[in-house]
């Protein structure tokens, strides 16, 4: 089976946006075995749309495309399917009811453009998109497959990962395929990991690849075999060989973040977390909280930007923070242990340090940060420097403090599970 | 001009990496005023890339390609070029001499593979690559350009910067120039906004296209001129007639975010903020402390996720959280004002709801988010019903607290300045 991509928005031929869209694309059909002919991106021009679409479906069984989807005028993806596959498209009562609702509730007009998005082909159906107005498109016709999808990614990959993916998966018959993992690292920097692993990364089958992303490492393991099952059994005896080289530093597999690695440990173990936040702002609680089912371990935090709400909400002495400054081992320390003791968690997160752009002084530069994890045994404290912007900064130390949890909740699970 | 952009490497088509590059050369395009009429992607096969340059040679005088160059077997460009525009490559001396040097000063064997890097077009020359040892190349023949880059993008963007750009710009002769700027609109659907600028879509120039976004619709408005400073006139008077027709949903332009012109606004009317968040977890004070300088306007949040924290943090009364439930209009005013009393801020917000994917009942479905904001004159609440992922559900909570707040202190603005 052969497909291809076709990309369409006047707004990534000008640049405006980055085409991530259609690398996720890439790597879902690379893992069903379906190979990727061609991509191309053409604008909101019904003529070049056609043009493009006519020359895709010439080449390839299966077409995709991404964005066009919307209510608006310039959005014509759905007409030039339906157009290129001489197929009809007809209202979907279902999905007009469903957009009719969504609308009411939002005490807005049902405007006449936006029931175009109920609006499906004859030789084909919609596909369910949870995250956004418009479904998805799935056209069978005369042997040729097309699928429409919407370009946000926030709507495109899980319609990909829950509805494309199996029905091509189906479709194909499923031959030689490839299958990859990818291993989340944290606490280690890119190049002590590749160090670890650098004979594996010589081999060609499976393959081994590091990326470094803020704060972690991910080690990219991809098999190709003659079934599924043969590549899974080849990744997992590659992935079995790179924890025992890394050790505890792995923290989770695939689109597990560390957030949702530390609520699952927690979780497990009937343990609960509170933090009290200044540089970081909120960055560790909203991750935290980003997981679902975390209401289960996350007890509440505490955003103590100025010095007096450190000391009214995370009851941090005055005379401590005149003393040492609010930048300091001692207020990351307060912090924490204010934080467990306040909510009465298990474990206490506190987090104190210059962000920058501004504010940084000789003796406390930008990126200088304090983090700190307050358990019943006493209170783990990391000083770390980063580099980078703001953003880089927050990120950094909200990923130290949640693995300094998670390695803190792990040493205490291998010691109470130990004889 | 028109022109064509293809990316070459099978790497592409496996999602292994992001084509940047592409959606880096289309910006330097746009502002040549030279339209990008297709951007196509091809593996590492000497057919389909000769396919894919035949296509763009029919509808395009200048073809732009990425990768290819390097000095592996499967680095078929440069032959490409030379078999599509029916042109002969010829060894550069001075390349050739260079390289030598190179790999020599490395100590490593200059292999007849490296000195395919020296070959250029008979009807061309090379493009100086300062950060690698595959120059690109230029061909000029029978009135086409075709114009090949490296991959590496700290290859490719100091190559176009310096030589494509300045060469381009000697060919179209014509100065047109295109400039762009997006208006940014907060609190209004994107078919809403459509409405209201649906005439000004149909102009060919300037134009105004929408573009939908998580909690937000961006507008950009493009214009196209003889020189830049009638282009930017053109988008002044444009986006000036955009902004009289949306009002005080304009919140910003360009790179600037919600929390971004919040803080600004604040900073200017010398007002503080601060936040008790249940559902959004911290997300609110997060986005507001992402922001650089956001200290002098940021006092502090809580994030009560529990009953206990919400009584304990934001002064809740439990008895009101008995009648009502956390998740009511009551609960949302309550830490909103509990906010603002606790850290004495001018503007409180408050955010109560459920985020899902689990804990939604009949009455307080998944989506059901409360919002409010507490102020001097009182406290504005919003009930909303969002639809998407837990993830969507509290970015759109926090943006519509962020506009909230931005829509009550502008009218205090326009309060006090009125006479």
């Amino acid at each position: 089976m052969r497909a291809e991509v076709v990309s369409v928005g006047t707004e990534l031929l000008l640049g405006q946006i980055v085409d991530t869209n259609a690398a996720f694309i890439a790597v879902a059909l690379s893992e069903l075995g379906i190979s990727l002919y061609r991509r191309t991106t053409v604008g909101d021009n019904m003529e070049r749309l056609l043009a493009a679409l006519a020359l895709a479906f010439a080449e390839s069984d299966v077409v995709i495309t991404i964005g066009g989807l919307g209510p608006t005028m310039d959005d014509i993806t759905r007409d030039a399917l339906a157009l290129a596959l001489d197929d009809t498209l007809v209202r979907d009562d279902a999905i007009a009811a469903r957009l009719e609702t969504f609308f009411r509730s939002r005490g807005m007009p049902v405007l006449e453009s936006n029931l175009r998005q109920a609006m499906v082909p004859v030789h084909g159906r919609a596909i369910p998109n949870p995250n956004g107005t418009a479904p998805g498109l799935l056209f069978e016709k005369d042997g040729k497959i097309a699928i429409a999808l919407p370009g946000p990614p926030n709507e495109l990959i899980p319609m990909v990962r829950n509805e494309v993916t199996p029905y091509l998966r189906a479709r194909t018959g499923d031959t030689a395929t490839i299958r990859s993992v990818v291993l989340r690292v944290a606490g280690l920097g890119e190049s002590l990991v590749e160090d670890r692993v650098k004979d594996l990364m010589q081999d060609a089958n499976p393959t081994v690849a590091p990326y470094a992303k803020v704060g972690e490492v991910h080690l990219r393991v991809t098999a190709r075999a003659a079934s599924a099952a043969e590549a899974e059994a080849l990744i997992a005896e590659r992935a079995a060989l790179v924890r025992a080289r890394l050790g505890n530093a792995v923290y989770g597999e695939n689109d597990c973040g560390l957030e949702q690695a530390v609520v699952e440990l927690l979780t497990a173990r009937g343990e609960t977390v509170a933090t009290a936040e200044s540089c970081t702002g909120g960055l560790v609680a909203q991750r935290i909280t980003d997981v679902p089912g975390s209401s289960a371990v996350f007890l509440g935090g505490v955003v103590a930007y100025s010095n007096a709400a450190k000391t009214a909400l995370a009851g941090v002495p005055e005379e401590l923070l005149d003393r040492v400054g609010a930048v300091s081992p001692e207020v990351g320390r307060a912090l924490a242990e204010g934080a467990r003791a306040k909510f009465r968690a298990a474990y206490g997160i506190g987090i104190t340090g210059v962000a920058g752009p501004g504010g940084g002084t000789p003796e406390k530069p930008v990126g200088l940060v304090y983090i700190a994890v307050a358990h019943a045994g006493g209170c783990d404290l990391e000083r770390a420097d980063y580099i980078g912007s703001r953003q880089v900064v927050r990120q950094r130390a909200s990923q130290t403090a949640l693995n300094m949890l998670r390695l803190r909740a792990g040493a205490e699970e291998s010691a109470s599970s130990s004889p």
